[in-house]
């Protein structure tokens, strides 16, 4: 843990000081956990009571919010929040252990300067890997498979045969990269495996989540664009595409040869079927489920999906089923009542 | 395997027996499969049939339920049942194996009396582990993880640095505590990393299921609490508070900073949104997606999640609405003509 | 890779030609990308167009399909597409490696021939393998589990005591088989863990994703049927029973004591509650939520799941609501009026 002004903090992260800027802040807390000392932030209104009632040395909000205690007044207030939790408490230090002698290394690996790779991991014959990496305990890197510099690859995570990894990437623990796609030929009312030839190719500053499952394509490669972010226990099928700098939440599931644009948002259990092509800028709700193509900037949810403005008011309405049912069937008696009468 | 009299599993689980109290019981098996000399249980009334042809020793049932062959009655046919297997079988024995030296622990790791650390696990510096706790091999226990007593890890379950674990937790296979939140500061169109610097806490009696993930927290813990049972594939996000004694079975998606309280029960598949508040006691049904704050003993399904009854009513006439539609129509066409013959 | 003709891929397929049968063929790719001595196939009448445009040096197309090219011309395209993979490209080659001396071995466990154990496995006590199995880094295989000839189990997979895994069955990276069911007695607020005596039986010819989750049956056992495939990230619950040749992809959740029959397909993210029976050759749609038993043959899909005719008028009219409520609203106004103008 560092120590730092708040003075220092606001050039540091580009925003400006509300109060007193030689206010002494050494970490970061939650609004309402943090104390004299500590830095916090406010980016969801909901939270916007507690800013009367917290402790926190100083608070970093946004342009429009100016009127209480210590304040560092950011454009960004999440991204300046981000920065000074990166600059008072670091990101996660790996150790470093150099080659391991419990590690199983081939011995035509190649691996660049500055890599550790713990006890129990493996790396296969053919292997190439940058510079700075950290492979931990019980890895596997499959035969063939290249890898950039700076990346961080937890406990047990699997890398299988031919996958890419570029640089900065990110993998936690459990997942498993390149895994044979689903593919399988029914013929006479047997499964017939499809041997899966493309690769899982993960490109530059992606992080993969803790048990999530990347497969490799049947023909063509799978692809998590560069800086991407896919969450835990994420699907992605064989030969999708994600573009770069998506948001993929946990439990989302991406069926094969199906392609996701640029800056997309999925949210939570979200489910897209095979082969559809979603745009750019796309904002896909929670659990929805996606069955048709999207276009750029499309926002959407519900199971099946639709345009979120609609989806609101749709999906809301379900509840009145009874009601409305209710009131036809009123309806149709007055009609017939009325028809009679006249 | 134990063999006891129907009369002696009576007295241990404080039930009684109807018919023949000598019969001896060697085995527990299901009510279509249980032979003489296996007792078997009657939980759901659907199985209700199955009581006139099973072959069993003895039925443990409840107490309205008194009619057929050796019973043993009990207010509580599914726990006794429980102390019966217990009895009977017992919970699955585990090797003495004691310190593997294919196990890697760091020197300074502190471990109790009567641990077993098995081959390929790997135990990092600072890590405080109680007694009677067993390492399966494969796992990977963080830098300066604490763990209480009691306590069984499964093959390559993964425990991060910081973790706190309880007592008498158990983690089968492959499952992920304290992993990254999925925390990143999105500015200019980039993601940048936040680092989460809070911790997962894993209190007593807590069961995590087999390739579950349980994110670590931003700034405060994700707290599992005391007694609580989750599924396999279940995610828990940052800083997500799930109370004691709650059941989340399988493939449950809680977002970060969600608070559920205790004694509540989640079905299969249900999703959670970020920051909602859900009170204790409550249940929700499978698939549901919960995107508001519930009050106590509420109980709900759907998605989006309603109140129960209403959800029964309402989610069954979406098969409706084909009919519903077209009765408007017709009614419409009917009051044109009606209008019109004013 | 191997090289052939069209015309001999031809003969291996049982298909015929169109065009040139001398036509060299080296590899297969995508319609998109393949090159002049690729082969391709047309499968989905989505991508016709680009049969115009292929580069490829053949196309192996349905029976219906004659018009351009070089054709191998083929009674189940997919399946004879498949076959020409293999020729060419062949399944994932398994290096020879024997048995590691870093691999962990009961001194009583039976191998068979040619079976191959890689560093950091570990073959517990009582284990029967039979030959030509491949045991990758990191898998645990439990005390006293069953295998087959034939089969192959990635990095990380773990298979619990007293299993059964049939013959070429292919377990991927990181699932787990035969963890404990999701088994508790609740008794007075408290959940109590009941043992798991059933087994997990994997029949020949199954193939488990990644990251999937077998659960160990309570009393009876939990049985994926031969020839089924399993996606990533599926969960089986306690006790249930998956007949032969179905396929579940990716994310799908089968609760405890469900039985699902032979030749079913099981869409992304489906979800079956416990207890239900599922018929033969039964098609659910992705995301289904199926809370009642399925005769033979049905197509069923939605949230909870009917039959997929009815389904996909009904839940497409979701998006109606809003103005169904708004015409009830309407009328009721007009036959007011209408009552009031008798």
């Amino acid at each position: 843990m560092a120590e730092t002004t708040l003075q220092q903090l606001a050039e540091h992260t580009g925003g400006r000081v509300v109060g007193d800027g030689a206010t002494i802040i050494t970490s970061a807390a939650t609004l309402e956990q943090a104390q004299p000392g500590q830095i916090t932030f406010l980016n969801n209104n909901k939270y916007l009571p507690l800013l009367k009632t917290t402790r926190a040395g100083a608070v970093i909000v946004g342009e429009e919010l100016e009127s209480v205690g210590a304040l560092l007044v950011a454009k960004d207030p999440y991204y300046a929040f981000m920065q000074a939790v990166v600059l008072l408490h670091g990101h996660r230090p790996h150790k470093p252990v150099g080659m391991s002698p419990l590690a199983q290394v081939a011995p035509d690996a190649r691996l660049g300067d500055n890599c550790h790779v713990h006890n129990f991991a493996t790396i296969c014959e053919g292997v190439i890997i940058g510079n700075n990496c950290h492979i931990y305990p019980g890895v596997f890197v499959g035969p063939g498979v290249r890898m950039g510099d700076d990346c961080i690859i937890y406990p047990n995570a699997v890398i299988y045969d031919g996958s890419v990894i570029g640089s900065r990437v990110i993998v936690q623990s459990n997942a498993s990269i390149g895994q044979d796609g689903y593919g399988f030929a029914t013929h006479s009312g047997r499964h017939h495996k499809i041997p899966q030839i493309g690769r899982a190719v993960i490109e530059d500053d992606v992080e993969i989540g803790a048990g999530s499952a990347i497969e490799r394509g049947t023909l063509d490669d799978t692809v998590i664009g560069a800086g991407s972010k896919i969450g835990d226990m994420v699907t992605v099928g064989h030969g999708a595409k994600i573009g770069p700098h998506c948001l993929l939440v946990p439990q989302v599931g991406i069926a094969g040869s199906a392609a996701v644009g640029h800056h997309c948002m999925l949210g939570g259990q979200v489910g897209i079927v095979g082969h559809v092509k979603i745009g750019n800028l796309v904002k896909i709700g929670a659990q929805a489920g996606v069955i048709n193509d999207l276009p750029d900037g499309a926002s959407v949810f519900g199971a099946p999906a639709i345009e979120a403005d609609k989806a609101r008011r749709a999906y809301a309405l379900i509840e009145y089923l009874p009601e409305m049912r209710k009131r036809i069937r009123k309806i149709e008696k007055r009609l017939d009542h009325c028809e009679i009468s006249d």
